[in-house]
């Protein structure tokens, strides 16, 4: 089952959930398959009907993303994290790699994949859970009131929630990771050095930074640790090779969308 | 540290997101110090201000509740309820014991902690962190603007919020886990027995029933086996025991509130 290949199920077009399991793959240097992008948006579907492969031995997933890794499927952003963190021995590599490929990677301590011993496995699972309800708020305010119905059904609430998101909440969220970033004696939110839980910090103030670009100019200079953080992961020769290639999908329709009247700065 | 005791932080006076994790203790038998019970309220805030005990060695947690294992912290509830999955070795037991309290446990199989070489703990995880998302987006049905702010401040937008969950997630929601029953060759989520997952979907049925009378009425008979394992959970002799002791709290101003002008039988 190690040499079975990882294969990511998530909607190509946008980076959505399925980005924090993507950065993984790519800091970490593992191999992975991005299905749709390869095989097209309708690779997605018989995951959703119960009609994949192995749908007899796994439950079925509510909503991609999706990890199927030989025999088995599982879904659940923090939960395929973990999963990986568990098998995946390689660390997350902010250092080595770049845009050409070619560069080996620098000797680093030995390695082994999280193991639920260690404290730090939970606590970076903690950390990742509460970046990803921060991803899911930001999602709420263009979608206050119903999922599936239209931004433009839901705008009166959507500023109400975007004006509570945008002074309460996101303060809130960054205050907590500046905090746990200045009691961590390394520069990333465990003091072991960088875990998932950086790379989703990561992304959610990317797309932050999409979304809320008046709102984030602001808030920035007061959260130095927590930028740079950001800025460290965003420098990655890995990530930054990632972040210039095709395989990273542009904001658009998902969790992070720029709609001028949901900014502000207050 | 095996022998440390496990100590819940929690908000007294409801449920809340506390109950997932008192139904596995209960359901296992494992000893547990529930803290704000037992020393007040104030017990929580250290929690929050990073002045507990062992708070140099474990981040700062963003919200209760909060496991205390030794000089272990951890927070956010699918991840506490993994934590004691990979520890408690007891399975949830919905045949022994009782309110009288003297009835020792059936024969069980031999039971074993979680392990994350077994898919069946990330599929207990999937499907946990799946009911957590509907426990959340029921509390969001009388908070959808502002969690900061009361729900009198934002009741039209409830009222609206409140429609599209009945109508649209709650049978989304339920028509996923009746799949997954289905699917199951056992009365419970998983092949292999009762999890805590299936106690987390009691607990959220539980609500649900008491938030959305109407609703439930209407939706109930036509989500069969969903409603069994509700039953099968909330008369099991240790779960009944402890739904009927004064540690169970009661529903009141927490994730599930009853307010008439939310429910409505479509």
């Amino acid at each position: 089952m190690a040499d079975d290949k990882y294969e990511l199920i998530y909607h190509a077009g946008i980076p959505g959930r399925g980005e924090f399991v993507r950065l993984y793959f790519e800091a970490t240097g593992t191999p992975y398959v991005d299905t749709a992008l390869t095989e097209g948006q309708s690779a997605v579907k018989p995951y959703l009907e119960g009609s994949f492969p192995g749908a007899d031995k796994n439950p079925l997933p509510f909503a991609p993303p999706c990890l199927k890794h030989g025999d088995v499927v599982i879904s659940q952003t923090p939960n395929i994290l973990l999963y990986l963190a568990t098998r995946i021995s390689a660390p997350v590599d902010l250092d080595s790699g770049g845009a050409e490929g070619g560069e080996p990677a620098k000797k680093k301590a030995k390695a082994s994949a999280a193991s639920v011993d260690d404290p730090a496995t939970f606590h970076a699972n903690e950390l990742a859970l509460t970046i990803l309800d921060l991803n899911d708020e930001a999602h709420d305010t263009h979608h206050p009131v119903s999922v599936g119905s239209y931004y433009e059904d839901q705008k009166d609430e959507a500023k109400r929630r975007a004006a509570d998101f945008r002074s309460s909440r996101l303060p809130k969220f960054f205050k907590h990771f500046e905090d746990n970033l200045q009691r961590s004696k390394s520069d990333y939110l465990l003091e072991s050095g960088p875990t998932y839980a950086d790379l989703c910090l990561f992304q959610v103030v990317d797309g932050l930074k999409f979304a809320f670009p008046k709102r984030m100019a602001k808030l920035e200079p007061e959260y130095p640790k927590l930028m740079k953080l950001y800025t460290s992961v965003k420098e990655a020769p890995r990530i930054k090779a990632y972040l210039e290639s095709e395989r990273r999908q542009t904001y658009s329709m998902g969790v992070f969308r720029y709609y001028e009247e949901l900014d502000g700065d207050e």
